[in-house]
């Protein structure tokens, strides 16, 4: 895993993920009392910065295995991501879902041309017992969401950007805030920032009770959530950083930010009014943090990412009422 | 008015107003039965377009004038983009808004650094008489929203970065539908597309009952609207196209599209599912017509403006609510 893969990814991506700009309101710059650029991957194909790593790892793959399919498993933006991807090659792509995921993300991810294979969370059978079948059966290829070398790598090409964009707004040294889940977009940014921005430190930004990112930073090896899940942050609630992911985040990333379900809402609220971007509540918490833990971040600048918008109308109408201008 | 001061006014723009991606969803595509591209001026400085003719109106005058200050009415978004433009050369902007006008407008105007005067809509003066007395105490120079040829150009370089994101996206031949008030963005869009992109069509898109350009360009002459107000697209409602706009369009435009309240906030609410974008009523009313008139729109592709996301948080969320997914 190392940055060469990162620069390959980034040409197989060229001419289809969308190169996101970097977003900045001086009413934002106020409330943190520093510059706030902002990485908005909710207008990335799919909604969410996971397309980058879908189309990294599908393309990466040799073209007869690829032929035969992937198959990934996911109730989220994984799922369509890859979905999009596999389209995009005309490749069978099946994606594992709970049957009781809300019918919409079903949906999007069957209308991406995916095949759709639902198993009974609460039944007997284990989702990773489905998915080793039909693998087997079809000679399928697994796509994972985050521990997986090509998905970093597709990710990645994220924090190239952000070096690009940074030098060009004339920051050089700035903490980058993103949302984590298993560490796929931050460890893939980091090693981006090392080569190509060394003044520019990636920083992981969680949900409160989802915190293994940052306790694992301070305590030095990986810590496990205590719930899987029973937050509002769903797209980045994992159990625990990825054997690959946090030896990259250790060696290279500064101490995590934890934030609030609330504030997350309340950054959702400041993207809507300030950037007119709509942010699910998981791609909030870098956004939250740079505006609402200013005390934890140095320096005159900071850089967030939004790392997804993929949010029910329902869920977005109530940030608006609750902390809507 | 013509194609070599929009080009002056981008050299004048670049590295101040954005240049905003053309964004697409697979799900857009299906609704409209063709291909539809998508230019977000909603992620423009101050949340619309209308940053662009204000930084390009400000940056062309002498600068002995400049320093005096300029003057704007405006209770939305020509406000701020004025304000913005002024507080980055450094002079004074005074703008004249309704008493009346939301206090947020009214606050975000002054946040941008703009001396706001208020008048009594339902008084005796008429906001032209106190514009004219403070402009002759001070010898600010009037920024006109829409009938000023350096507005039409600072507008029209959206039309610049349309034709050559168009032939990046491999589209050569098609409409292009701007959401229109008094004319000065889709003029300017008309007049960069006849010299960059002579395959490219702007079209006026308006709501239902303030359909004064489609009219106009109909009977060969300027009409006016029958009511002042009373629509929720209020960014674009103007008593009638411009002296020098409506010649522009009348020209180069193909026929006007109208569309109902309830379908512009029905292409918000697709806008923030598919898109991840905030759009206002006024600012949807184009995607709305790409969406929902694709009986009068031919062509494999259709492209089309969001004008500007500056909504309230209580009206987004009502359109979530009855239209979201």
């Amino acid at each position: 895993m190392n940055i060469d893969m990162i620069r390959a990814a980034a040409q197989r991506l060229e001419g289809h993920a969308r190169r996101t700009p970097l977003l900045s309101s001086p009413f934002l710059d106020e409330i943190a009392g520093r510059r706030v650029l902002v990485k908005p991957e909710c207008l990335q194909h799919t909604g969410s910065f996971k397309y980058r790593g879908g189309r990294a790892a599908v393309s990466a793959l040799d073209a007869d295995l690829r032929a035969r399919g992937v198959l990934a498993f996911s109730s989220g933006n994984h799922a369509q991501g890859v979905a999009l991807a596999a389209r995009e090659f005309g490749v069978p792509a099946v994606i594992i879902m709970p049957a009781d995921a809300p019918t919409l993300k079903i949906e999007n991810t069957r209308a991406l041309g995916a095949e759709v294979v639902l198993y009974d969370r609460a039944g007997g059978e284990s989702r990773e017992a489905v998915g080793d079948r039909i693998k087997a059966e079809r000679g399928l290829t697994l796509i994972k969401p985050y521990d997986e070398p090509e998905v970093i790598a597709g990710q990645g090409t994220t924090g190239l950007e952000i070096a690009e964009q940074a030098r060009l707004a004339g920051v050089a040294e700035a903490d980058v805030l993103v949302c984590c889940g298993g560490g796929g977009l931050t460890s893939g940014i980091a090693l981006a920032l090392e080569a190509e921005a060394p003044g520019l430190r990636a920083r992981p930004c969680e949900p409160e009770g989802f915190d293994d990112a940052t306790r694992s930073l301070a305590s030095g090896h990986i810590e496990e959530n205590d719930a899987p899940s029973g937050n509002i942050c769903d797209a980045i609630l994992t159990p625990s950083p990825g054997q690959i992911t946090f030896p990259i985040m250790q060696r290279l990333c500064g101490p995590g930010l934890v934030v609030s379900e609330d504030e997350a809402m309340q950054a959702m609220a400041l993207a809507f009014q300030r950037l007119k971007l709509v942010a699910e509540p998981g791609g909030a918490v870098a956004l939250a943090a740079a505006l609402f833990r200013a005390d934890q971040i140095e320096g005159d600048a900071v850089i967030c990412t939004i790392s997804g918008g993929n949010v029910d109308a329902g869920l977005f109408a109530e940030a608006l009422t609750r902390f809507g201008g």
